[in-house]
């Protein structure tokens, strides 16, 4: 199974033999910089060739989606739930989503404030699409995940990274967004946090909420990863004062069910900023296949325990991981609080994420993200992510610390 | 089963309590003329409030999907197609499109221009997304489908109606989409269109690429209704001289294989453009499940034969109505050379095509589209899907024409 497009990078489309233009929009969604998936297309096209190569890249499960969930959803459609689906999202679905944020959270949600979307992408997309105007800046934390500035440059937006620093454990500073603040229209946030695995403390959610409200800004809050937390709590920040009106959250099951492939998200918003997006939906998607709807509806009613169930490798891979890097001071990690990754500092072999990254695939056989894929604020870090089952993770983990520690020498 | 949005009509988002606003953008998609579905969504509560409705008013078949595509659905998800698919699509369906495509027009297609999409609309948006920079004009003939000017909208762009006027069979002309054209990116065609039937000439599609050539446009050639075509043939405007390279294909399992809920399209366009546009769609819906593509790939392998038994129940229902109106002279329609839908011409009642509809509904819960619906051209029109059963439909189709009759005396 492939999983990206090969992207022209940095493409300007050419005017050539009569050919008309591609949108400027459209030609600049990849930045400058690349949009920072090179090693991981190399280690695909490597394991396609038939080599051995150990994938630590993508926030792919190493499981399936459950056989119950898949029955359900064939249930439905054998049943007919084939045609054109409610666009927002089907009753049955916007309610038990509804239902999940409001005991999470505390603050009363309904079925109008949620729209069904063919997954968490597809939400981040709609909510940037539905808050910014061409030109307008839209704030974003970096170490950011990979498509966040394309999202922005998709809608037209100018996307405006705001650092989180390795020593502040990747929190952010309210002073940081604020500065960044004047002119921009939204912030777009991610806890629990990938790639860096900070889970954002009620004091950094206070700041940025304070920040938001003083600025006029919309809060894209990004929480996909809302059932992976090792440390702390998961804190939406809809719930704090005054945000429920200003704040979109974007959610999905892909992380939280093992649905990656199911393509189903959603966002939850004020009540009328939903309905407009709902107008949009008929002119983007269309809706999202009932069956599909269905079969997430069953996967929410499994409740915590099976959620528990689907992030439980995750923290054994975590405590894996931790234990290795014990008695050696090259290879430096803030345990991470959530998400299915690990963010590894490198700078004392001296070499690049990037770099680090090459000479281990290109030695060892084994892929991981260079920190700089996810913006400089990132740079000299890897991504681990803890994804292959604990015998192999273990086992590329040890070479990949004994590497660095050989490097650094 | 709902089908759509109620929308805000007209909608502009008002700040009120400190409330940040919506992008204007997304304020707008629905324009001044509201969104056509005002009789749509009342005959919708009338059904759910028991009402016994004839809906003649959505192209949504009478029949559900097959389960033998149900079935290789629930086949590949259970042999594990549930992560990440490859986001431009599988190669498998990929290939599947471009052969099908090559055989049906003579022009050469690989799976390099093909990009699979969550359905037609997403198409249609993606197509224009990909050609228009904010506040350029895009083209499109009237009558069109209801999302044509939201779609157009919603990336930014100006649309810009060339009407197409019933004494031609609504085939545009291309001196007046020349006329149209000076600062123009893109000109939407359907064929054969929805509403009104027409499928486009060869003497049609030249003037209409002579036109797109002349005034270096991108055409964005809407032929989701390829397999519906009763008279003439259809012709894929891609496959004339030139137009290759200028042309994208929107194309959709929805109509062809009764598959709408599926939420399965493509485009198929120059190679380069498809390349970003596969770096677009990492942006905005990070691709569609694997496990509908092996279905849609299951598909199109049934064949012609098939996609004839799919659209056959429109061929007798459009016999069935050309008989009733045999014989009168009130209503008058041109035989729909291909689509699901019958164009009538009420004017010889007085009446507009919105209080034609609403008066059918009122007292004869029989639900249509007004022609407004589409467009000015299609002003004093009504649009009648033919996907109720033979038997109601004949029967509903009746009670239309004397109704008429009545009015008009």
């Amino acid at each position: 199974m492939t999983v990206c497009a090969q992207t022209t990078q940095g493409a300007h489309w050419l005017r050539k033999g009569g050919l008309v233009q591609a949108s400027k929009r459209i030609s600049g969604v990849v930045g400058a910089d690349g949009d920072g998936w090179g090693l991981f297309f190399r280690a695909r096209a490597l394991a396609e060739a038939g080599h051995k190569i150990t994938e630590l890249t993508i926030g792919e499960h190493d499981i399936r989606t459950a056989a119950p969930i898949l029955q359900a959803m064939h249930a439905a459609a054998m049943a007919g739930h084939t045609g054109y689906a409610s666009i927002p999202g089907t009753d049955a679905l916007r309610d038990t989503i509804a239902a999940r944020v409001a005991q999470h959270t505390g603050v009363p949600t309904t079925r109008a404030n949620v729209l069904v979307t063919p997954g968490g992408q597809s939400a981040l997309f709609a909510a940037h699409h539905a808050v910014l105007d061409e030109g307008q800046r839209a704030l974003f934390i970096d170490p950011y995940y990979a498509t966040y500035p394309g999202t922005i440059r998709a809608v037209g937006g100018v996307p405006v990274p705001v650092a989180a620093a390795p020593e502040d454990g990747f929190q952010p500073r309210g002073a940081d967004i604020a500065a960044a603040a004047p002119g921009a229209r939204s912030l777009l946030i991610n806890s629990p946090n990938n790639p860096t695995g900070a889970v954002y403390s009620a004091q950094t959610l206070a700041a940025i909420a304070q920040a938001v409200i003083a600025h006029d800004l919309w809060l894209i809050s990004d929480e996909v990863y809302d059932t992976q937390v090792w440390q702390g709590a998961h804190i939406s920040p809809r719930a704090l004062p005054g945000m429920a009106a200003r704040t979109l959250v974007v959610g999905s099951l892909s992380k939280s069910h093992a649905m990656t492939g199911s393509r189903l998200g959603w966002v939850v918003g004020p009540e009328e900023m939903i309905a407009l997006m709902a107008s949009l939906a008929i002119h983007t998607t269309y809706g999202v296949p009932g069956f599909i709807q269905d079969a997430g509806a069953f996967a929410l009613r499994q409740g915590p325990e099976f959620e528990a169930e689907i992030a439980a490798p995750f923290a054994r891979r975590r405590k894996i991981a931790l234990d290795i890097l014990q008695g050696q001071n090259v290879v430096r990690a803030l345990p991470p609080q959530g998400a299915m990754y690990i963010m590894l500092d490198i700078r004392a072999t001296g070499l690049s994420g990037e770099a680090f990254g090459t000479y281990l695939l290109d030695h060892h056989q084994i892929a991981v993200m260079p920190g700089e894929s996810f913006g400089r604020a990132a740079a000299g870090h890897i991504r681990v992510a803890l994804t292959v089952e604990d015998r192999s993770f273990a086992a590329a983990f040890e070479t990949l610390v004994s590497v660095a520690c050989k490097l650094a020498a």
